[in-house]
């Protein structure tokens, strides 16, 4: 698969943070750390505390300065006499957020975590133990699987691949069809998002166990895609997207053609996070035809704006008919964590005005204390896959 | 799943390097590096050239000393004025490599490279363009699926997980069963290594596809299996393995129950690599009435020795009746590579004079100029699978 398609791709929404440096006070920091459950297996560091600290461990005998980085801020390490830098954060929000060493400047994964795709490379992530976190936790409940599939694409020139959960039940019975999510990631993420540190898989299988939700496929695809002549011709800019191509003439059409799926509109639904909502929306409201729920976790497609939404030009007038899609769309749902910066608020907040003055009836969610991260996107996935397919 | 298994486990296969320390003499670099087929997306290092050097780059501005770590060797990298330190290997093995960098002491992941689960932990792998590569190169061939399998083990009380290859067509034709071979990863690895790093599922979409093997189910399982009690007594020693109760109790009346398999012996057979060989031949020659085709890649039973086998005593006398042993197992096939650490040749070599002087038949492969590592094991699963099932 393309390496250079990441460096060409703008990341719309990238939230900028400026890099501070913190020093933790030893005092106020409670000695209840335990390993993180994300650790690789015999991994004693990263701990988590009750507070939410993350402390770290690493052995750098001859290094000068060693740093924690996390949540837009670099703690100082320090060194103890078996020459093992050891420090601590200050409490971050529940939920998984990714961060990363420094070591006399060379920013690394710590050798202690697993490591997950996003903000574009492969690196560490933690879990802050969250309230709520049974919702997605692996439990003795009957379990779907999760495939990666292989595709070659004709429009993109390359090879490509989603991650298929197939829910409990499907390998034992050979006839029973299914509805489809089509559930996409953010930028500077990609196609093993969801099914890792999203836990789009064990939402569903818990959902599933509860009789909350409906037995469901869900495709997680990769929502870069581009010709190769739309690649050379960007040069240094973004070169135009052909996810939508890709997903409505090749990835739907394969996987209606493998997996036993119910082919039709009513029985397909689309949702994003951040990027991917916005891209899903436009998919959606051009494809009404194929779709019948959508769920936008995180963004609109009107982002990033605070301005007032023209209902007759925006997505080329999608929303005029609001009689048409009011009744087409079965669900809208739309999610957002209290702790996401304005610009969020502010994007979502006018295409719910554009949608109360249309009377587009919506659902509205809002995760407590989460900001622009993983939890508030389990979280939104699992009040949005309650409303599919009933 | 358990954190503490591996440190516990004594590492019967683990070669110890003795590690030095090397300088690069630069006029003798042959200067066509090019990017690793196994770099993140969007990495331009690591690099290989012609001659299977490896060369690395890292950012790391206030560090004294930076070196990459690999077959056992450290290369000291140079710092240019850009504060970006920069250096290379001595020619490698054609094939997969595990390495690490090292700053200022700390053992660290390559932030270019890909992540791959062997030697203990997550790290850097390299790929060094071999000449037989295409055996196991993505083409333009049907492609199978690799599911991740969730289950809970009753024996170890925990939570583990297999990966299944299906093959081409195992999704569209719904009535269709397939023979099953279960694959075993070697000691310090996990049940991703054989659909990560070892390609299995690549190798076998391409030997369908050339008609040189038959359409089969794999099932790679985690060896590493532990009761509750038994890691408790165990202290610091080496717990007793439960792997083949789970295999024979657990995994595969699962698999069988979930997947279209044909479930009798002549339709199973069972591999594995180094630690994964010794553990398999065990476990086929205590169930020959469950499986009629084995394959050691790598390891024996008998591993680590020079002595005879004592046939009456070997594996509890399992082979003793040659006869019935020779009938029973219609493939009994064994793997080297040419360049393995003396201890494989004479425990192979050892297990072979048993086999002649029983009189039971068998296959013997050797990998040409590849070590204990993944080339040797991808041409040995190459040549074992053709084999299979015919």
């Amino acid at each position: 698969m393309k390496n250079r398609l990441l460096i060409l791709v703008i990341a719309v929404y990238c939230t900028a943070f400026a890099q501070v440096s913190a020093q933790i006070d030893q005092d106020k920091v409670v000695e209840d750390f335990e390993s993180s459950s994300v650790n690789q297996q015999g991994k004693e560091f990263p701990k988590v505390n009750s507070e939410g600290r993350v402390r770290v461990e690493i052995e750098a005998p001859e290094a000068k300065k060693v740093q924690l980085d996390i949540g837009g801020v670099k703690y100082d390490l320090t060194k103890n006499d078996q020459a093992v830098w050891v420090g601590e954060s200050a409490a971050q929000d529940e939920g998984f957020h990714y961060y990363q060493l420094n070591i006399d400047g060379a920013s690394i994964p710590d050798p202690g975590s697993k490591y997950y795709y996003g903000s574009g490379r492969w690196g560490s992530g933690i879990e802050i133990p969250a309230s709520d976190k049974e919702f997605y936790a692996l439990k003795d409940v009957p379990h779907g699987n999760v495939s990666e599939n292989l595709y070659y694409s004709e429009i993109t020139q390359d090879w490509r691949r989603n991650f298929v959960y197939t829910p409990p039940g499907y390998f034992e019975n050979s006839e029973k069809r299914y509805p489809v999510l089509y559930l996409q990631h953010g930028s500077y993420e990609d196609e093993t998002g969801w099914s890792s540190q999203g836990h789009a898989n064990l939402i569903l299988d818990n959902l599933i166990a509860s009789g909350d939700a409906e037995k469901m496929i869900i495709v997680m695809d990769n929502g870069y895609a581009y010709k190769p002549e739309d690649l050379k011709n960007a040069g240094e800019n973004r070169p135009i997207s052909s996810f939508e191509e890709v997903l409505m003439n090749e990835v739907i059409p394969k996987i209606d053609g493998k997996f036993r799926t119910i082919p039709d509109r009513e029985h397909r639904a689309i949702a994003g996070l951040s990027m991917g909502a916005s891209q899903t929306m436009s998919i959606i409201m051009n494809n009404l035809d194929n779709f019948a729920y959508y769920g936008g976790f995180s963004g609109t497609a009107n982002f990033p704006g605070d301005k007032d939404l023209d209902v007759s030009n925006f997505l080329n007038g999608a929303f005029s008919n609001a009689k048409e899609v009011d009744q087409k769309l079965i669900v809208l749902w739309l999610g957002l964590g209290t702790k996401e910066p304005d610009v969020f608020f502010k994007t979502v907040g006018k295409f719910k005005e554009m949608l109360d003055q249309q009377g587009i009836s919506y659902t509205y969610y809002e995760s407590p204390d989460t900001a622009h991260e993983w939890l508030t996107w389990r979280r939104s996935l699992h009040q949005y896959a309650q409303l599919l397919f009933k």
